[in-house]
């Protein structure tokens, strides 16, 4: 059964080859003053950040440049970023990068004109903006977070050693996103492999929770299926036009608010996989990979059906024995698949040791939308089995 | 592959039991001026008038009553309705019913200011709109046509005979749509199995195009098992909540321009039924059920693969014998299933005769995204085969 809902994403997509051409046009409804935010610099060496500067500059914007973002964007930065927005007046944040950048770039815009802490306001208390939000625009260049059609946005604390999303409305979504799958192409394997576990994940993390059947059910499994089918060919060749557009796509729409409509999720891997980003600032789609298959054997026995329905329709596994040990073969599935991905599949080799378990387990969100709630004895397990 | 494309869907919706609660919060938005717009009356029986007119009373609006919208909205009907809001100078357009009242309200949205004859610019010649458009809300009280998040306007000539449709940018497309599933529960069973036909057939049109393997190909036979599935509860109990709100939110997406992006299209089912209702005035949903199977036994040759897929993805064929043989199962098993809903199986049933058929074939668009484009021959015979 679907439960009440309202359903809202206005955020204009310029997708494919040509994508970037879209940008003139929306520059076109924004003030002169744009804050252009990126990360490392990898831009400039693909081109990139001269192609949107060029457009920038053509529509006769002052730019305002804020780049070296770094991969999980602390509340420092985010501290000196919304400082830099007001200062110089930005009228349009232009997020160019991948989920970290877009995710800052939102954080920015919510925390400009705001008079109070906003790690405490939004990332500690879960408060709504009350204060003016600044638009955002986001080129993408790598495919996984979703971010560009939604208002997650993650910060972490490196003194807290907190990792937290908060998931904004509609009103701090970007107002238009620019999707050009070629932007990827020069992604190193290992975070586009990252990138595409991420997806997979957001679509777990919404798939493995209630009991109905509904259309998100089905939805789930066909993206599921979908994102398989496209990384196999992404893997083999990452210039396969096919793949990165699928993969680009799917992306978007495992985690663009449609997934989550009128039904519970869970989100439990993303709370395990961000504790222990927040120890070993490790890439994001790594630690989901690491703690995935120690969490999901483990509630497993709360959510047979499910599981059960997951190995037959994403795996195709033979219904043959009894409903735990299709479900298991299921796993192993997934198992098999990350494994020829390449992911990571443990805590220790992204930096995690024995001794940070506690830490970590302190630093996991206990979600109540899953097959089970885990106590803090479960978490622990979990991250050990996970090492 | 993907093509190149843009999306932009800000149509925001309010879903679920409580979902009229909505409309409090959208009328907030707009000017004094309402235009109620109704079918046939049925809202005043089973109350939905009633509780839509004291939220808009509440709300201090003056309501221009425009009821007695026809199943399949004429050009002339239209002349009349855009007269009527541009003389009460309408601020909103409220479709309060199925498909057809909120495509004629989308019609009339860009007719009111039009100074051309709308009829010829937008659905002779597809032009678009270059006046003022007023806003349209909807509150959907049918699952089918997906009208209530897309900018798709079926306008009928009966003078000559011509039931054509346009599809309208994103500014055309409903501000908000309300969707309460309970509002379908009075639909007589013969109205819920055509819609439940025109949604599976929204995403058969979509899907029967092309040789790519794609995202949308995965979300379609997704939202087609989802269909199947809830059509089954819907016609066994009417008010089973799960299925009927499955089948409304299925609906939304089967044709909300999600499906098409960034690959080809066929349409040739509708084309085909639309013509069919030209003739006949026939609910829309039984005239595409009327032709589809001889139009896919035709068109089944030159497109074997994607046949195939669908009978194996969507009604799990075995995948025994040659491709043609298992393709040919899969629209067995869609036969079967049409026939196990009750659907008008031929067009002999919905009033057609055979002095008809070359007229019907002349009112019949040829469409050149799918496997085959048809020759007037084939058009002849396929409306032979389905009378």
């Amino acid at each position: 059964m679907l439960g009440n809902f309202t359903y809202h994403n206005p955020t204009k997509l310029y997708f494919g080859k040509d994508a970037l051409e879209g940008l003139g046009e929306e520059l076109l409804k924004y003030g002169k003053n744009v804050q252009l935010i990126y990360g490392g610099g990898s831009i400039k060496e693909n081109g990139i950040y001269q192609e949107v500067l060029e457009i920038l500059l053509a529509c006769g914007k002052n730019v305002i440049e804020d780049g070296g973002v770094m991969p999980n964007p602390t509340s420092e930065r985010l501290k000196q970023g919304a400082a830099l927005a007001r200062k110089h007046k930005g009228d349009l944040l232009l997020a160019v990068g991948g989920g970290s950048v877009c995710d800052y770039a939102k954080a920015v815009s919510v925390s400009a004109y705001c008079d109070d802490d906003p790690w405490e306001k939004y990332y500690v208390r879960f408060e709504d903006p009350t204060c003016k939000i600044i638009p955002v625009g986001c080129v993408l260049t790598m495919a996984g977070t979703g971010s560009e059609m939604n208002g997650g946005s993650v910060i972490t604390n490196r003194e807290q050693k907190l990792k937290i999303g908060h998931v904004f409305g509609s009103d701090v979504m970007p107002k238009f996103s620019i999707l050009d799958p070629e932007f990827t192409y020069t992604l190193p394997e290992r975070q586009m492999v990252a990138g595409i576990y991420d997806i997979f994940n957001h679509i777990c993390e919404q798939y493995f929770s209630g009991e109905d059947d509904n259309v998100t059910d089905y939805l789930c499994e066909g993206l599921m299926k979908a994102v398989v089918s496209a990384s196999r060919k992404a893997k083999k060749d990452p210039r396969d036009y096919e793949a990165r557009s699928n993969i680009m796509w799917a992306a978007t729409w495992a985690l663009n608010t449609l997934l989550d409509k009128g039904k519970t999720t869970d989100w439990e891997v993303h709370m395990l996989g961000q504790a222990v980003g927040a120890y070993t600032d490790a890439t994001h789609g790594m630690t989901l990979a690491a703690v995935s298959l120690p969490y999901y054997r483990h509630i497993l026995p709360y959510g047979v059906k499910k599981f059960r329905r997951f190995a037959v329709e994403v795996w195709h596994v033979e219904e043959k024995g009894t409903d735990e040990e299709i479900a298991l073969k299921g796993l192993e599935a997934l198992e098999n698949w990350m494994k020829e991905l390449g992911l990571t599949m443990n805590i220790s080799d992204l930096g995690a040791t024995a001794d940070m378990i506690e830490g970590i387990a302190d630093a996991t969100r206990v979600m109540d939308g899953g097959y089970r709630v885990l106590s803090r004895d479960e978490i622990v397990k979990i991250l050990k089995e996970s090492l």
